[in-house]
């Protein structure tokens, strides 16, 4: 692991090195560090496992999402750690080690963007590209009490990225500034932001409040009632239930199940191969997770791919281009460093911070978590999420009105 | 080339075996053949190129895809020829040949799903998965003379799909019977099919019929009047240099230009590194067209991104859930052999059919070909794109009105 050799005191990069900005732009001046999920010609992606750069070759370009950074001016400063594969949200890498969480040293930047998520934390770079399946964007984000995007499904190029579960595979960004997020989505989206947007309704779901940690509630009832102030009058209590009018009293439990019988299946599908015939050394987290999806059986996928294109439709006509549905980012402060044992299955930080990501996840929406609130300093996020294909008005809100809350909270 | 050996006389198959239907659904007793760029557990995935079989290990697992056909009850009966990497637009592979189009025996099939267009119009199966980038479904359904479904991107599941250039990349299906087709979209997309359903406006695209052949426009015209009878008083002409505000003049120039910058640097980020590092033997016109994606300048990726952007949402506001676009789904009727010559740059065959295709691909829309017209019986397709997300409206068109037309012209 001749690669290691450059990480820093934050852990947060595998490699740094400098890739010169090309032509004028909106990011001059800025510097990022990109996911080790991402091509950058001439350099190994090793997706957070060595054996799998020892078995794929150099990349020959850089990822489509790398180069519309160049040449809007950005300067890349390096590679960031990933969980393996992409395939966890804990940030705790057995091979690469896990990147400084900053604002809670004793605890996990999340992940599967973790290296990323920490370069921004702690000032390392302006912002960093991540990839974003099923919260590895969104949770380290909130863990550590910066900004976080991600899109619209298919809305920015994972063309050179390496997949994990196509059907919810995004590319999405971390910034500690709002305004800086909001110029990087509008590259990588190609999106105008308007200098005004009109807010609607903004829905906060209740169904999604009530599965989170009650120290994580009454730490958000300070977002909230700032989001009150920002938007007099729009707030109002819905429930997710209601909505795709299903699933009454099992919480959020319907969209987990749903997310993750379609995410094991595109997995297998995706990486079984690679697994089967190299039989790559994994730490034992991984491991355990891909015997999970190994042996999943797909009986039950029918199902879940009706359920999911049933919600996508139900908040396809719910949503309006200027409404927004508020929930938790993530169900519980960043877990303390080796707090999430090896199984995924166990233990209940699994199923509730996927029922609370799967919401984008499933209905194919843009979503930012906002670093607004912290329990003895320990940060945790908030997020909004808009309409189906509506991120330019997500990301004018980011530039406008949430510009001014700077860093936010931790 | 032992797996050649299952070839019959269509030359659609490159392997035939049985893959038997599991549980019950609504595909039983219905068999289809799967492209060979779609993986098949425990066999090789060849992508139309030997080199990319001989360095790939076997599919571990079956692309979801074919896992949901077979747990609705299909039987699957084998693979089908691709172009190589489902680069081409032809149907003419070097390796394996090109499969027959029965109804047109001296011309292509049309690629890249040419196998499967080919297995479906010699009715040696009801159905048969393709893949769709750049009109891989469509043009081959059109020079066939038979069904063909491209759906809104990122409505049915690519795992264990090769990619070629994700922002474009769809399964699609091709199939004699509108109403099987229906099925199988229903499927795969997992949406509902209502037993009736009212049509808004249908949008004949002026400036899409401008840019055929003059015997393909005078063909289509028994289709538009059918289309005129079949929905009285919704059809009405449109352009969409008008809708898009764009581009007056230049026919469909931009959606070209859009579609090829964009398409060119997603498949070298994500085929590049496998191309310089095996340096496979490929055909003469695939060794060609990676040339020019090797060598594309992206300079111009951000523009593009950026238009492809406001067109999507052009159209994303234009289009009602109950509104289509009509447009020719194919410049000429199928080429002769041979004649589309190595560079595809060369001749306007490919600048006008991807013209035609990107319409859906930049919109990211859901697109069906019919087969309703013919030149001296020599098929050619005419095309109905509905709203995105509106996947079942089309499909339900194809079972109600459009499932009397049965398999059609030519």
């Amino acid at each position: 692991m001749g690669r290691n050799s450059h990480v820093d005191e934050s852990g947060a990069f595998v490699e740094t090195f400098v890739l010169e900005a090309k032509g004028e732009g909106i990011l001059s001046g800025l510097r990022f560090g990109a996911k080790d999920l991402i091509d950058i010609a001439g350099r190994k992606t090793s997706c957070g496992n060595p054996t799998w750069g020892d078995t794929h070759p150099e990349a020959a370009a850089n990822a489509v999402c790398v180069d519309q950074l160049l040449w809007a001016a950005a300067t890349c400063a390096g590679k960031t750690v990933t969980d393996e594969l992409a395939f966890a949200l804990n940030g705790e890498n057995f091979f690469y080690g896990t990147p400084l969480n900053p604002k809670a040293p004793d605890r996990v930047p999340g992940g599967s963007s973790s290296g990323s998520a920490s370069a921004v934390a702690c000032g390392l770079v302006d912002f960093a590209l991540g990839t974003d399946t099923g919260g590895s964007v969104r949770v380290p984000a909130s863990n550590c009490g910066i900004f976080g995007y991600r899109p619209t499904h298919g809305a920015i190029s994972v063309a050179g990225v390496n997949p994990l579960a196509p059907s919810f595979d995004t590319v999405g960004a971390l910034a500690q500034s709002p305004e800086v997020l909001s110029r990087v989505g509008s590259v990588l989206v190609g999106c105008d932001i308007p200098s005004h947007v009109d807010v609607g309704t903004i829905y906060v779901m209740e169904d999604a409040f009530n599965i989170v940690d009650p120290d994580v509630r009454e730490a958000l009832l300070g977002p909230l009632r700032l989001i009150e102030e920002l938007f007099p009058g729009r707030a109002r209590t819905a429930r997710l239930e209601d909505i795709v009018e299903e699933g009454a009293g099992r919480g959020l439990r319907n969209w987990y199940e749903t997310y993750g019988a379609i995410q094991w299946a595109e997995i297998w599908s995706c990486l079984g191969s690679w697994v089967e015939s190299v039989k790559p050394q994994f730490g034992p987290r991984i491991a355990m997770s891909f015997e999970l999806v190994k042996n999943y059986d797909r009986k039950g996928l029918s199902e879940a791919v009706s359920r999911r294109e049933r919600y996508y439709q139900a908040l396809r006509k719910f949503l309006r281009p200027t409404d927004l549905l508020c929930l938790p980012t993530a169900p519980t402060l960043a877990p303390l460093k080796g707090a999430l044992g090896l199984d995924r299955t166990k233990g209940d930080y699994y199923p509730r911070a996927l029922s609370l990501t799967a919401v984008a996840g499933i209905c194919r929406l843009p979503q930012v978590s906002l670093p607004l609130a912290s329990v003895n300093g320990i940060p945790i996020g908030i997020s909004l999420v808009a309409a189906h294909g509506c991120d330019g008005f997500l990301l004018a809100l980011l530039q406008s009105t949430l510009s001014e809350l700077g860093s936010g909270g931790g």
